[in-house]
């Protein structure tokens, strides 16, 4: 068993509020994240996938192949949009560093067919980051 | 003469338009950055100061008041905020990285008394920075 | 199961020196590293929480909090300080990168009650790190 | 159980190329990645080892004597050389990350004898890791 | 007066090597830089221009725009290519850092129409770079 | 002309403190950073060079050579040493880091024969470095 990672980036605005609550509730639990007129980031994002190298090629995965399906199922969604409102599989979901990562897994999953999709790990800022394994 | 520089990070929002122009003038120009509903990014901001240091203390100029003039005359207002909107120094301005350097400038430029104002460098990715130097 | 981690820094000085063994056989196992003026590094702290997110806010536990625990519990007693002579949980123990991990972990276990502590994490140089999960 | 990792670089040529293929048939699953007159990278190499610390040192290991047994087996075999032409242990072997990192998994076994190695990691580019545990 | 830089990678084999002079002393001058099977390397390119930003746009230069001469000029030429043997404007030239990058900056010059070329910087590892400034 | 740039590490325990002041004094201005059991940094030294590169092997300078001058005249006293105590070159001086690159300069300035020095660039920790460019 082999594990191959791609990271790709991408740059959104969101900011983070529970429609559920006042704005005060917001600004409290949230704090400058619930920033009405919103923020933004630079999103790091590493792709693992796992499975045995194929003998002709020495590939796990074609590592290009893995890059257009992020690419479709994911960067062209979120890349220079709003988390909130311009992303169908983000739609009445808080956008949590947490949260988008299970998010994109399910996006990827039904594509990685010849491999298996080990790790969705996100970086929100140098200082944080999010890993999800599917379960 | 020595060269002193502080590296400090803020997240914010913003889109590139121009209300002159049509929608379609602005993606034409701007592409994916105009997108009507922002998207954002991790900026790391470099300020350089100049001067000689001090015999009695070695220093050019205490980092940490360094620091503490970008967080009151530039972070508290840009870090979780939208550009466009929410930044009383950028009014009017669109915010490229190039804009939004010489802005930081001119917010900076007072404040540094002991020595000198030397360089704004703003990454807006990994792959993009601008520099200014007053002139 | 979600995995959060938070990055922190501190700056400390330190030597490698077993006090039951004579300088020359300190300086044949440790080398430089027992200088006995110190020697210091910039070190960098991953700290890492596994959990479920909560389903109001999308959060594995509040990053900020985290940070907070991270600040009280280690880095307001290790920062800026001598690992050797300053630090009241590393009295006694040797302060390798090895064992400053597990005395970390000891320090946040009892801090971290809504979701789990799984992984401490230090860089002592761009070159080593050591992970510890607390088994 | 501890992990310690050390990080080392290399800079070597290589092509992917199955000997087996035409020239056009591995164009069109190699890409320029085949390109007949090599082309190159600067590797970065992590290699993790677990066990327990000693307790009169507070080592897993002592990490320059991981780092003598990496460049003996590993480095001083592929650094500034071509992996398809010049290294005995991927002779007949598609130097893919993959397939190097197996490799140098069996280079390295034998040799970390204190403690267990757990995982070769190889970065072939910034975007691009592939990690082997082994089994 | 702004400055803008935008940084491209590129991946390449090479060696070091004076046609003028003996294997051995090749060999007592490159070192193993002069290995005949060449080795190679992950260039990361910073490419800085300077001048007034367009009031219309707030650019200096379109950043695409740059990277797209870029792309066309060096990088199609050079990325996964042999620097010896592939490159039309690297022949009869030792490739060492310092004459890539004056190549690279002659490649430039005559598309950079709008703005002025101030800058070819040139990693060559994480530990090595040099700087050309067209004169 | 061009400018070639090498870096080099080092680890080192120091303390800011000027003698001529009562310890409270030394608190105030210094904070943290005066603590007597001193604290350290991973420092990481920049050390550019300027001149016109050798046609007979496209170097600037050997940069083998130019580490190896680092090496001995810097990284050999500093390494893994006091910077307030174990340095000849800095006794009597308070380490500053912009202290410590006018030192470091007076080092290497002697030694570099065949081109000339240019800049002594030190990272204190990611977030602050100084410049040092002779005069």
């Amino acid at each position: 068993m082999l594990y191959l990672t791609r990271r790709e980036r991408f740059n959104a605005a969101h900011k983070l509020y529970n429609p559920a609550w006042s704005i005060e509730k917001n600004e409290t639990v949230f704090g400058k994240c619930s920033n009405a007129n919103w923020h933004g980031h630079n999103y790091d994002l590493y792709i693992t996938v796992k499975g045995e190298p194929d003998p002709d090629t020495g590939f796990l995965m074609n590592v290009k192949e893995l890059s257009y399906i992020i690419k479709t199922t994911v960067l062209d969604k979120v890349d220079h949009r709003n988390l909130n409102l311009d992303v169908d599989f983000m739609q009445g979901i808080i956008p949590s560093t947490e949260n988008l990562a299970k998010a994109i897994w399910q996006q990827l999953f039904p594509y990685i067919t010849d491999c298996k999709l080990h790790c969705v790990k996100i970086y929100e800022t140098e200082n944080i980051y999010v890993e999800y394994f599917g379960e």
